[in-house]
């Protein structure tokens, strides 16, 4: 499904133009530029050189790229008119399913930005879950507009960034993705905790989660693959959740009713989602303890 | 409030009657039987006494003494014909608040309670939460009709040692209460957690939780009381929720957006409504550990 | 066997001087002084009369005083010319039955010191272990002479404090003792650890340990009474030791030959003698964990 | 080195024997007969047909494999005459280099058994340390001889199998490596801690320790390699030693003297060298844990 880096740097421009032209949203521009300086050792090569053709372009043409974004939750997403990563990544920070009323919260974010800023709202919404894109949304609303234009620029960067990683295979890929793991360790055996119902949840808001990813541990007391992987892990505040009481039953210990440890909840916040949140419970039936792992 | 014991052990038969006799629901023979016993060395010694004035009397007066029971949320409750001591502790669990949907729950189980058994359906409330109570209350329909006399008598002991205890002062009180404590530890510092909101929460369904109790830790990492004290635990999952990204930052540690913990919640489960649960938090900012502690 | 304050309060001056000369060594003038202050409503503020007197004596009278003072493990204790205090407080720490290497290593130190200050070393004994004694020998050493003099004299009102409170009774006892102390809970039951022989002892090399203090734990995981208290704990580094293997035995799990955990040993330091150092134990067969609590 | 079990399977008979013949110990005849059955899928097979051979030979033959063995430090390593492997093996014991107190230790040992069963005591040192060494020892002093047979024989069977690890190549190896591993990891940052200074002893006696192993955690927190690997880990109590104190020195937090924790020993028993001891260090300035790990 991805184009070899060797391909790219080989191909005719037309058709480099062709696979990268919507990296950057609605400026194929940027890709022509950066052909010419091809060949590229590596995909993040290649993103500097796209970033180089942006940071040297005038301002006027700048300006447009960034007024060229469809805003979030915004009137291209409805009409049908938003590029296809655009949707993608909309969608998948489930703005494309929202109530009514944050339907409106977003309308009425996207016009006070837009009347303080002339621009459209820039995120990359993939780095963020829903908490945070809306806490981000108000305090970049705070900003002045200088500090908000190079925001802005950063956020397209990164956007073509994770977009790039999806095309291009090759050496040098750029850092997008983060992880969360966990690992179940049972101190009365001494053994990993084989067995073991793991479930992942965005904390929403004080009365709301929402499933991210459900597991099973394995005989290493891991899960086979990290919970979340790939992607960058988006900022927010996230429970696990271990039926630790259940592995303990499993295990033939004769527990009160209710256990003094049944579901155990890990609540924990990730601020960077490029990084790895190993996040391990070590267990009994009457302890238990984490830490931030590697 | 209370009445010494050294006082019953010399008052006239009819005060001490007066004085005793709504320890058994409706039936103040028992107080009047436990007289003659007198004097008594302990509390502990003055339950006996009334409890084997029940078990030596007929069985026609003994059917008599559950049936004189109210029934949990049920008619008496609502018309308020409930004796005084039933109207606190059915309140105490709450069972004077409940939605539509409970209250029909309620009058579906003791309508079955009373087909099957001829009797209403009796607990020692106090030492229920709201979910453990429903489920004890399923349970206990499925049993046999001569385990239920037993179990009835026996919760019936349970509440006249409740109330006993708070009739009566004097030596040996019978064990009628337990407890939740918490502890803070700061392992960055070495020292105990000061100034830590913590707050206590019953654990009512998947997606509803009751505040129990609040307080601030003190210099000693401790609540200036324990959490729960002077009653029974009511049998039920808890929630102590420790604000712990607060403590840090008061610490002069900085944190990122989101703090990998912020708000620390430990779970666990009360089976034992007499014991103490003292259930400590041991914590830098990337990890922590708690312990059924002593 | 102490006097109370009060009694000091009213007592003649005879008596009084009589009762409190030895405080400071071969300086009973300071007691003379302190007497015409009476009454002191604290153990503290006679104490703080006393550090008074000696701050407002002339140079000459003060220099006096730190003459008067033994050698550590000098010709004083060797002649048996040294106070009764200071014997005792010498051999407390194990400075009467040295090596002979020790012997004159002290004696090398001594003689060095009185060269370069022309003044006895000054150290109150009681607040140190043997490597710690040795190591602030040797760094006071390379000290200058007016940082000295302060070091000693503030040396010579901690040996005081020690005294007064050993020999008056009294409300606002001076702060002159730690406590090292530990509690064991075993996480597999959810119990404290009853049983369990625990063990103290003092690292002097990297090879030789002392041991302090021996006990079993209770039925609430503890020692009766903690394992050093009453005293300044010396500055040094301890090692407690519990035999955890024997206690899992007594519980009937099946362990291995040798098991994974038997004899614990958890090494710690103690740098502040009038510190509380408690010092738990949470542990399974498999796992064990550590802190300094309150 | 080694040669590839497809080179076994196919060379001629002789050479087959010249290779493994060394495996059985003065027992050339269990290749030859093994020699047979060749080709042989993986070299746990190859070890199973000379397993094979060794249990359907004649009884007298038996007993005669086992005569043939050397005593464990006995005269056969004095005198010279023992195979090559037995010396390699016996030395990386620590059998060469014992005390005189040891060698009679040992010699008393090999009368006593040579006495009660005709046989040299056989056991695969290389799965034990001195301490278990002599414990098995005079364990197995105490069984019976069918027992004791058996024992022997099973011991001979490990021996040939790590011989024949180390022998050939292929697949499906023997299962005849352990290892011990660490990893450190501190919870202030919430980073493994890079640069921390480790040790592995064999804890030979109360008062003496032997070094196994020196390294130096990597920024992962673990060393590069484990600090044992490749081979069995002799049955013994370690002690793992972390210079933990220099950590948060390096760290730049300001530690009193001596530390809280400073080197921090964790001591564990090994008793299946072919297991994985994974042991963490989970640690602030103020708190350690650790649990077997996986």
């Amino acid at each position: 499904m991805t184009i070899p880096l060797a391909d790219l740097n080989t191909m005719q421009e037309a058709d480099f133009v062709a696979a990268l032209g919507g990296v950057f949203e609605h400026a194929s521009w940027v890709a022509r530029e950066a052909a010419g300086a091809r060949p590229f050792a590596s995909v993040a090569a290649l993103h500097a050189a796209m970033r180089g053709a942006v940071e040297t372009a005038s301002d006027t043409t700048r300006l447009a790229l960034l007024a060229g974004h469809p805003e979030l939750a915004g009137r291209a997403a409805r009409d049908g008119t938003m590029a296809p990563d655009s949707v993608a990544e909309q969608a998948a920070a489930g703005l494309d399913r929202m109530s009514d009323a944050e339907v409106a919260r977003f309308a009425a974010l996207n016009a006070a930005y837009q009347d303080k800023f002339g621009l459209p709202f820039i995120l990359c919404v993939r780095r963020h879950g829903r908490a945070s894109l809306l806490s981000a949304f108000a305090a970049r609303l705070e900003s002045d507009a200088a500090t908000e234009r190079r925001t802005a620029e950063a956020e397209v960067f990164r956007i073509a960034a994770i977009r790039l990683n999806a095309l291009v295979s090759g050496d040098g890929p750029l850092r997008t993705t983060g992880r969360i793991s966990t690992h179940v360790l049972d101190t009365v055996s001494g053994r990993p905790a084989e067995g073991v119902a793991v479930s992942l949840h965005e904390v929403v808001s004080e009365t709301e989660t929402a499933l991210v990813a459900r597991a099973v541990t394995n005989a290493d007391g891991r899960t086979d693959a990290p919970l979340v992987a790939g992607r960058p892990v988006p900022i927010a505040v996230y429970e696990l959740r271990f039926a630790l009481g259940d592995h303990h039953r499993r295990q033939g210990l004769a527990l009160a009713e209710p256990p003094f440890l049944d579901v155990v909840p890990l609540r924990f916040g990730v601020s960077d989602p490029e990084g790895h949140y190993h996040v391990p419970l070590v267990a009994t039936p009457w302890s238990y303890q984490t830490y931030r792992g590697s």
